[in-house]
């Protein structure tokens, strides 16, 4: 690992490979302990338990109860929390690996979310000493069970919208809270509510609510397509009286711990997408090597092989994009004081860095997620459709990832604009990769490296810069055309997002894959080389066509010849040859049956 | 309309524009008017049902056998039934505007479509008289409902490797059946099943079954992902005695039927999600005028407006290749001698003519339809996970119709399979085509005509013609490398398919809209010229990356470096704003709260 401070975005601005990334392959005995004990727990506790708790026969969640506090037994609560409020304050590398493998079953992975992540964290960042102390050492046993309260019946992406009132009690002594929060996580048997509510009309506020308070009170159960093991419900609280003491953070700042948490969230997601993947690439590849057609199991036809190994190659990219983040979190955090007064403040500011990284994450991840239960339904033919089967419920699990923790369009807005933001800040050097852009337009067309028989894998370097090449002149194209303005160009901003996300691909994926040609050498590596030639393949694709749609839409005549002289200029025929390299992750696949890197 | 016999596959030979096609615009006023009674069945009838159905408070499905027999009353179970069993013999046209329009609710969709589709016409087209005189006037009412029985266990996509035996007794007058049959629509209320099984161990042979002989029984409901208001079970048949009067056909001819049925099937699911992408399209619109966040309501976001665009632009293509169709097929079976000794087989020909756009269609709108509900959902946020909303319900119901009807896998495969077949057979002129390829590669590369203020189309004409070239000149060079191996190179099928399956996209589009502009003049027509430019950008660049991805493939080096040489001859930039034409369109869309064409 480099020593220098790690910055966001950085995959933008320095060449790939230049840096030394944090991966899987770089994990401790003590990671990969923690990884097991998560393992062991899901394979002798929740998994044996999913269909009841599908079915939640107690009506209350008392099962799904129980097994958070047996999770808190074996540790599973504390970890995130700090030795002084009676946790083990891991890593953010261990705790994303914990979460990887407890998401096996998302109704179990979004309730344990709910209390260590979303309903832990406001109080474990921004509460003070007292309320840590009162409250934390129970988070830590499961003995008091957390939800957050955000969203509003009418604000949902619109978060500061919302309605919910706090006033302060002629005696100074209380706040008094009214109003109707949904989607609540654990709400059906949450202790501890962090709510958000605005406190003189307008001043944004975030609060914790005992759920025993009188006036708090939850819905009905909600009827959901899929997490059904999982509780979910309205909170209304009317007239409830908090203590003073219960405002968390400062008045006016609850956006500060909102849309923190929801960082630390997205990046939570992408390596809960990645748990699940996994896990559905296992429970297809072993229905496609016992499903026998044309007297063949259909794992040996083309068309089911292809599938699976986009699979896996999916996971591979999100694989190398979340654990190099988690690697950066690590050193950056590592060097900080932990006793400082600015502590908190100084860590915030280091996760928001990388902001941009999370939202990717998030969006790679949901789409992968939600792309390998599809096709694991199609391989599963008619009974993919049928409840009997686990990928039924995969299936419709899934398709909230790409909804909750911020939509997959909010975040795909967020990307290209946290870039412009801290480019105008100076934070981005953006302009310099104009300028080398512009050098390379007056240049002569560079030539490919070969392909192949190379363990400095300068094609795949090649390709990923040409790549960021082709961005750097889209965005600034539309940077000039549009200006501030841009930010209101959603249209334009979603293929800016899904370009930038693209090249986060390419970078991480060929990044990793660089390090393990190194330390395994180039003949041991040809799976790895085989699924980053994939990704670079289709994140190209993405980027050439996406380029083109952006320039269409920001000139035409002869101002758009340009555009495309230049566009031709830095595009090429990659001529990778993804359909006989799909065979090869394909095979791997099959033979393991799991996830095979 | 041309007085020639249409013939399949003719819009990759022929030149766009070059022959009328049949559209929704040249429907008959009594056309119009069943599709009328359609809607107000739907509305008055069917819709105010469906909370009750998808929980079939009865367990018996008795409310779903009640609005069958309603349909009955009002004639919409007879349309398809010759005259003289107690039908309307409507043309195919009429019949697929009905099944368009019941298509909004998709569990009755599939009861109607099981009882008048694949349960009846297999003794509507293969019965001989008496059993037609017995049954047919009793499913035009919905005395009799029917069900079709192909699918077992062991399976699905290979359907002839049935298990299910019939026996001759020994006295020769009956048949004993024994096996069971698997997904079964209709099957807890069905009275008559049509039934596969094989005679003498192989002879695949289809009967019909009365569901009161002694030893069919039907298994319990399926728990299934979606399309909970209809019924589906497993069919049990444990020594069954028929009369050998229910031998449905010729013994060992039951494959005929199975795939006979399956062609009008697939066409008929086309316009099925055509009539659901509809709905979709209704609900996604009027909430996201109704939703308002940031101050707006959401219907004025670039992000929603582009994704309602999107749906509305694929369902104007899949209403342009489905009624094309539908006109072939009327226009083919005008001319026959119903009273002919052959008129079945010769009918059975003319639809088997079209089995290529009945896969296309059925791929096409499945995916379609799959993407509108997903999309819809995620207009709906966090509200689109909850079955308190249509959206919910349209997402998990539109599922199945990429598995059913054959798989789209196995209808991607068939896409060129039998294109190849009929090329070999001398039915197809690929080799003109490819002819013509090598005159084109010789010569310049072609300017493209320019885009806009052309009342002949001729960049879209243009565009389309190009496109072929590239699909002909792939598919010629995969065959050339793989011979008569082509069919078991699943993955090369594939992307041929969706190349071909893009050309009828293309070539559909812009024949009907040229057409619209000749009747309703160029002005009138911007709504259907942008979404036309939209899918030839959207199927252009299908083509494209499918072409290099099979040239990758089956070339490298010197030979591939000609390949790409004239793909590059063949390709161009079509520079075509599909940013900007969405907003036409959306703005279409939310005016009119619907489909907007």
């Amino acid at each position: 690992m480099s020593a220098e401070k790690p910055q966001g975005c950085a995959f933008l601005t320095n060449e790939v490979g230049s840096e030394r990334i944090f991966t899987p392959e770089d994990f401790t005995e003590d990671q990969r302990m923690f990884g097991q004990t998560a393992t062991d727990f899901m394979n002798r506790e929740v998994l044996p338990l999913v269909e009841t708790l599908e079915k939640n026969p107690s009506g209350d969640f008392s099962e799904m109860v129980e097994l958070l506090k047996k999770a808190g037994e074996v540790g599973l609560l504390m970890i995130d929390i700090p030795e002084q409020y009676g946790g083990l304050e891991v890593d953010k590398t261990t705790s994303m690996i914990v979460i990887e493998h407890l998401s096996k079953y998302s109704a179990w992975a979004t309730t344990y979310g709910a209390h260590t992540g979303i309903g832990m964290q406001p109080l474990m960042y921004f509460g003070n000493h007292e309320q840590k102390e009162k409250w934390l050492p129970k988070f830590a046993t499961g003995e008091v069970i957390g939800a957050y309260a955000l969203t509003e019946p009418g604000s949902g992406s619109d978060a500061l919208a919302a309605k919910t009132r706090a006033e302060l009690s002629e005696d100074g002594e209380h706040y008094i809270l009214n109003g109707s929060k949904m989607w609540i996580t654990n709400a059906g048997f949450a202790d501890l509510f962090t709510v958000f509510a605005q406190v003189d009309g307008d001043k944004f506020t975030a609060f914790l609510v005992e759920a025993d308070r009188p006036g708090v009170s939850t819905g009905a159960e909600e009827h959901k397509m899929g997490l059904k093991g999982s509780s979910t419900r309205l909170l209304n609280l009317e007239n409830v009286k908090v203590p003073k003491e219960n405002l968390l953070g400062e008045i006016g700042k609850g956006h500060k711990i909102a849309f923190n948490i929801l960082n630390i969230g997205r990046f939570k997601l992408g390596v809960g997408t990645l748990g699940g993947g996994k896990r559905t690439i296992e429970v297809a590849t072993r229905y496609a090597k016992e499903r026998v057609q044309f007297n063949t199991p259909i794992a040996e036809f083309g068309a089911i092989r292809a599938k699976l190994a986009k699979m896996a190659v999916k996971l591979y990219t999100l694989e190398s994009m979340s654990y190099r983040v988690a690697g950066y979190m690590d050193r950056s955090l590592d060097v900080l004081d932990s006793s400082a007064p600015d502590y908190i403040a100084k860590m915030m500011k280091e996760i928001e860095e990388f902001a941009v990284e999370d939202s990717i994450m998030k969006v790679y991840g949901s789409e992968a997620m939600d792309f390998a239960a599809d096709e694991a339904v199609q391989i599963h033919g008619g009974y993919g459709y049928s409840a009997e089967y686990e990928v039924e419920r995969l299936y419709r699990d899934s398709r909230i990832n790409r909804i909750f923790e911020g939509t997959n369009e909010i975040n795909r807005m967020l990307i290209p604009g946290m870039i412009l933001k801290r480019t105008m800040k100076g934070q981005l050097n953006l302009f310099e990769m104009i300028q080398k852009l512009e050098v390379a337009l007056a240049g002569e067309q560079p030539q490919a490296p070969e392909q192949g028989n190379d363990p400095s894998l300068a094609f795949e370097k090649f390709l990923t810069e040409q790549a960021k090449k082709i961005v750097v002149y889209s965005a600034n194209h539309a940077i000039q055309k549009h200006m501030a303005d841009l930010r209101d160009q959603q249209e334009l901003l979603f293929e800016l997002a899904d370009m930038i996300s693209a090249i986060y691909a390419m970078d991480s994926t060929v990044a990793r894959t660089l390090q393990l040609v190194e330390s395994k050498g180039f003949e041991a590596t040809e799976l790895h080389r085989a699924a980053t030639l994939i990704t670079l393949a289709d994140s190209y694709s993405i980027i050439r066509s996406a380029a083109e749609r952006l320039l269409y839409n920001l000139a035409s005549g002869e101002k758009l010849d340009r555009h495309l002289a230049a566009l031709d200029k830095l595009t090429l025929h990659p001529r990778i040859d993804v359909i006989g390299l799909q065979k090869i992750v394909a095979d791997a696949v099959i033979e393991r049956e799991k996830y095979p890197f």
